[in-house]
C-alpha cells in the first residue's frame, strides 16, 4: 500500500509543480512582464494548462486512486485521495482542447479587458467575453451539473455549493441588509471618510503597509509585496506567497485595506501545512474559506474599534503633521462609513454583498442563456439602480470594472459573499476561544489571533470540506446571523441607531 | 506531410513552453523569489525538467522526426527537424531520474554557493559540487562521447565542439596573449581606470544604463532590466527578454559594461525570428555565438575609441560636476586598462581569456577524474600563479567566484572564449559591410550595426550551425587572428607599443 501511495504522491506533486509554474506565469504577467510578452505568455499558459490536464487524466493516476480508495487511509492521506479524485473526476470530463483554449483565450481576454476598461470601450471587450462565455458553457456541459449549468462552474471554486442554496442564504442576507442601508441613509450626523483623503506618498503608504503586514505575522522571508493594477495573492507554496497592492496618493484607506485584505489571504497560504506542500489536501479548502481569511483581517480586525487604538498612533508616527491630533474614535468612524457606491472593491461592509449578489444574478443568467453578452451593460445598470439606487455613468464603473469575467471566472463572485459570512462566524468563534482578543487587537498583538487561525483553519489544509470545517470550528452551519449581528452592533454604535 | 509537420510543431512548441516556464522559475529565483522559497523552487524546477525530458523522449515525437527526415524539407522546417533530432538524441540517452536530480541538486547547490561565497566557506560548498560532479560524470557516460567525457558536456552548449580542437585554438590564443601581457607590463605611462572610481548612485547608473541600452535598440516594451547578484540574460521569447545587472556605487565601469554585455545578449534574443518563436531553429545557435553578441557590444563597440565620442558627453550630462572636463581620449584609455586581476568578470580583454583557459583546464581535469573536488582550491591557486602571476588570497576570489559549477555547468566556460573570437571576426565583417560604422558609433547611431546583426545572425535563428554561420558571415573559419589583431591595434595605440 505504501508503494502505491508514494507513487500517487509523486504524480500529484508533479501536477502541483506544473500548477505552481502556471501561478508564477500569471503573477509575473500582472506584475513584471513587459507588455509585448502577452502573446508568448498566452501560449505558455495554454501549454501548461494542457499538460496539467494530461497528467490529471492519466489512467495510471486513476488506477492509483481506485487502489487507494479501497485502502484504509486516514488523515491527510485519505483527504489527498478524496481531493485528487474530485479534481480528476472533473478533469476527465473536459476535452484537452477546451482546457488549452480556455487558458489561451483567458490570457488574451485579460489583456483586452485592461485596454477596454482604460478606454471605457465595452465593444472592444465584448467579443472576448462572448467567446469565453461560449467556452465556459461548453465546460459546464462537459462537466455535467444538477439543476443548472452555472452549478458546474461554481463547483470549481466552492466544491459542493449549489446556486439555488446560495440564493436562499443570499436572499436572507439581502433582506437583512436593505433595512440597514435604509436606516443609515436617514441617520443624522453620519460619519465621513474625508479623514483618509489628502496626499499620501506611495513610499509612506508602503511603510504603513509593511508595518501592518509584519504585525499580522506576514513573513517577508517567505513572501513579497509588489504593485499591480489590481491587488491579488499568489501562493506558490507556504514559503513563497506573493501579494500585490496599489497606492492611490489621494486616498489612504484604499491601499491600507487592500494590504490587510491580501495579507489575510497570504497568512492562509503561509499557514498551510508545510509537510503536505504540493499535496491536494495541503491546499486551501475553497475560495469562500480563502475569502473569509482576507475579510476577517480587513474588516473584523482592520475596521474594529479596538484595532484603531493601535492604528491611530501608527498613522500619527508616519504622518505627524497630518494626523497630529488623530483619535482612534475618529478613525473608527471614518473606516466604517457606509455609502452606496459604484465600485465593488471600494464598497463598505453593508453594500459590498449587494455588489456580489447582483454579479451572481447576472452571470447565472448569462451562463443559462437568459441574457446575452450584448445585454450586460443595460442589465448591470438596472441592477445597480435597483440594489444601490445609483446611476452608472460609464461601463468602466459598471460592467467593465472587474477582471473576473475576463479570465472566464464565472461562479467566482459568490465566494466573496460566502467569505464575508464565514469571516464573521469564525471571528465570533475566535472571540469565544480568546478572551483577551479585543485587548490584544488594541495593542497590535495580532499573533495570538493568527495562532488560533493556524490551528483551527490554516494548518488543516483541506482535511475537511468547507461546510464541515465551519461546523468543526464554530459548532454551527454557515448562517447569515453572525454577520448581520456584527453589522448591527457596529451601525448602532457609529450611526447611533437601534436596529 | 504538412500534417506530420504541424503535429511535430505542436509537440516541440509544447516542450519549448515548458522550457520557458523553467526559464521564468530560474529568472525569478535570482531576482525576486523570497529566500525561503528555495526548497519549493528546487522541486518545481526538477518536476519541469523531468516533464521536458518525458516530452522530448516521447516515441511519438521520434516517429515524427523519422518521417520528416525522409521528406524533402528545407529552410526553417529542415533546421527544426535537425535541431530537434539533435536535442532528442541526447535526451533519450539520459535517465529521467538523472535529469530531475540534476535540476534539483543544481537549484540547492546554487543557494549553497551563494552562502559559501559570502562567508568564504569552501567546505560548505564542496559537498554540493562533489555531488554535481558525480551527476555530470553520469550524464557524460549516459550521453556518450568521443575522446573524453568532457566532450559530452561541452556539446550541450557548443554543438559539435571538441575539447582537443578547442585547446589547439586556445593554445594559439594564449601564445598570442602572453607576449602582449608582457609588453603591457613593461610599458611606461600606462593608462589607469581611476576615472571610473568614485561615488556614483545606483539611480544615476541606472539612468546611464537605460540610455545606453535604448541607443543599442533594446526594446523596453519587450524586455526588462532588473538587479540581481550576478548579471544574466533570460530570453523567454523575442518579445520578453530580461536582463539583470548590479551597480557598485564606487565603480562606474562595472555596471556600465555589464549593461552593454547583457544588452548584447538581449538584442540577440529580441532579434530571433518571431515567426519561428518556440521552434528549435528559432533559437540561438550556440553559447559561443550568443557570447559573441554580448562581447561585441561590450568590447568591440563599448570599449572602442569611436564610441567614446558619444559616451563622454553622456557621462558629462549625468555627472556634470565629476566629469566637467571629461575627454573621449581619457575615457578610451581608462576603459582599456590592462591589468591581471583575480576576478574573471572584471577582467580586461587581454587577460579575460586566460581566466577562461584555466577554468576549462580545471573542469576538464575534474570531469576526467584527474583531480577531485578537494583539490580544486590548490589547483586554482597554481593556475592563477602560472597564468596571471597573482596570489589568490581567499577562495571567494578564487575557486568560489563563479556560479557556473554550482549549477553543474561544466563545459560552459570555453564558450566565453569562443565568444571573444567570434565577436572580433563578426565585427571585422561588419566593418567591411558598413563603411560608415566607426562614424556612426561616434554619434551613438548604433542601429545600423544592430540591423546588420539582425540580418546576418539574429534573424536566422539556428538555420546554420555555428561553424557554418561563421563561414557564411565572415567568409572564413573561426580563427584567433582577428581577435589578436584587434588587441594589438588597441594596445599599440594606448600603451604606445609596436607589437
Amino acid at each position: 500500500m505504501s508503494a502505491a501511495y508514494d507513487q500517487f504522491l509523486t504524480c500529484v506533486k508533479e501536477i502541483h509543480d506544473l500548477g505552481t509554474a502556471m501561478g508564477l506565469l500569471e503573477w509575473d504577467q500582472e506584475v513584471f512582464m513587459p507588455p509585448r510578452g502577452v502573446a508568448g505568455r498566452a501560449r505558455q499558459r495554454a501549454s501548461l494548462a494542457a499538460l496539467v490536464h494530461d497528467k490529471t487524466v492519466d489512467p495510471a493516476l486513476g488506477d492509483l486512486i481506485d487502489t487507494l480508495q479501497d485502502a484504509k487511509l486516514d488523515g491527510f492521506a485519505a483527504a489527498n485521495v478524496r481531493e485528487m479524485k474530485r479534481l480528476r473526476d472533473r478533469a476527465v470530463r473536459l476535452p484537452r482542447e477546451l482546457v488549452a483554449e480556455l487558458a489561451r483565450c483567458g490570457s488574451l481576454s485579460q489583456q483586452a479587458w485592461v485596454a477596454a476598461r482604460e478606454k471605457d470601450d465595452w465593444q472592444g471587450f465584448a467579443p472576448h467575453l462572448a467567446r469565453l462565455t461560449d467556452l465556459k458553457r461548453q465546460e459546464a456541459e462537459a462537466v455535467g451539473y444538477e439543476e443548472e449549468p452555472y452549478n458546474a462552474l461554481l463547483d470549481e471554486y466552492e466544491p459542493g455549493a449549489r446556486a439555488s442554496q446560495l440564493m436562499v442564504l443570499f436572499t436572507e442576507l439581502r433582506q437583512g441588509l436593505v433595512p440597514m442601508l435604509e436606516a443609515v441613509r436617514n441617520a443624522p450626523n453620519p460619519p465621513s471618510d474625508t479623514l483618509f483623503k489628502g496626499s499620501f506618498t506611495a513610499g509612506d503608504q508602503d511603510q504603513l503597509g509593511r508595518r501592518v503586514l509584519t504585525a499580522m505575522g506576514f513573513d517577508f522571508e517567505a513572501g513579497r509585496l509588489d504593485i499591480s493594477a489590481h491587488p491579488f495573492t499568489q501562493g506558490l507554496g507556504p514559503e513563497d506567497v506573493r501579494i500585490t497592492t496599489r497606492y492611490h496618493e489621494e486616498d489612504l484607506a484604499s491601499g491600507l485595506y487592500a494590504n490587510l485584505h491580501e495579507g489575510g489571504h497570504a497568512l492562509y497560504e503561509m499557514g498551510l501545512p508545510l509537510d503536505h506542500a504540493g499535496e491536494p489536501a495541503g491546499q486551501s479548502v475553497s475560495l469562500g474559506i480563502h475569502e473569509s481569511q482576507s475579510r476577517l483581517w480587513e474588516n473584523l480586525v482592520g475596521r474594529s474599534e479596538a484595532f484603531m487604538d493601535w492604528l491611530a498612533p501608527l498613522l500619527r508616527e508616519i504622518w505627524p503633521t497630518r494626523f497630529a491630533a488623530l483619535e482612534p474614535a475618529e478613525l473608527y468612524r471614518a473606516a466604517n462609513t457606509v455609502r452606496p457606491s459604484l465600485v465593488r472593491i471600494e464598497a463598505d461592509e453593508v453594500t459590498y454583498n449587494l455588489h456580489i449578489i447582483l454579479r451572481m444574478e447576472i452571470e447565472r443568467a448569462l451562463v443559462a442563456g437568459d441574457v446575452d453578452v450584448a445585454g450586460l451593460p443595460t442589465l448591470w445598470r438596472e441592477k445597480v439602480r435597483e440594489y444601490l439606487d445609483l446611476e452608472v455613468p460609464t461601463d468602466r464603473e459598471g460592467v467593465l470594472q472587474d477582471i473576473h469575467w475576463a479570465f472566464g471566472l464565472f461562479g467566482y463572485f459568490p465566494t466573496y459573499a460566502l467569505g464575508n459570512l464565514y469571516a464573521s462566524t469564525f471571528f465570533a468563534a475566535a472571540g469565544r476561544d480568546l478572551p483577551d482578543l479585543e485587548q490584544q487587537l488594541g495593542q497590535g498583538q495580532l499573533l495570538p489571533l493568527l495562532a488560533w487561525l493556524r490551528t483551527t483553519i490554516h494548518g488543516r489544509g483541506s482535511l475537511l470540506p468547507a461546510s464541515e470545517l465551519c461546523r468543526d470550528v464554530t459548532g454551527d452551519d454557515l448562517r447569515c446571523e453572525p454577520f448581520l449581528a456584527h453589522l448591527r452592533r457596529k451601525l448602532n454604535r457609529i450611526y447611533n441607531l437601534d436596529i
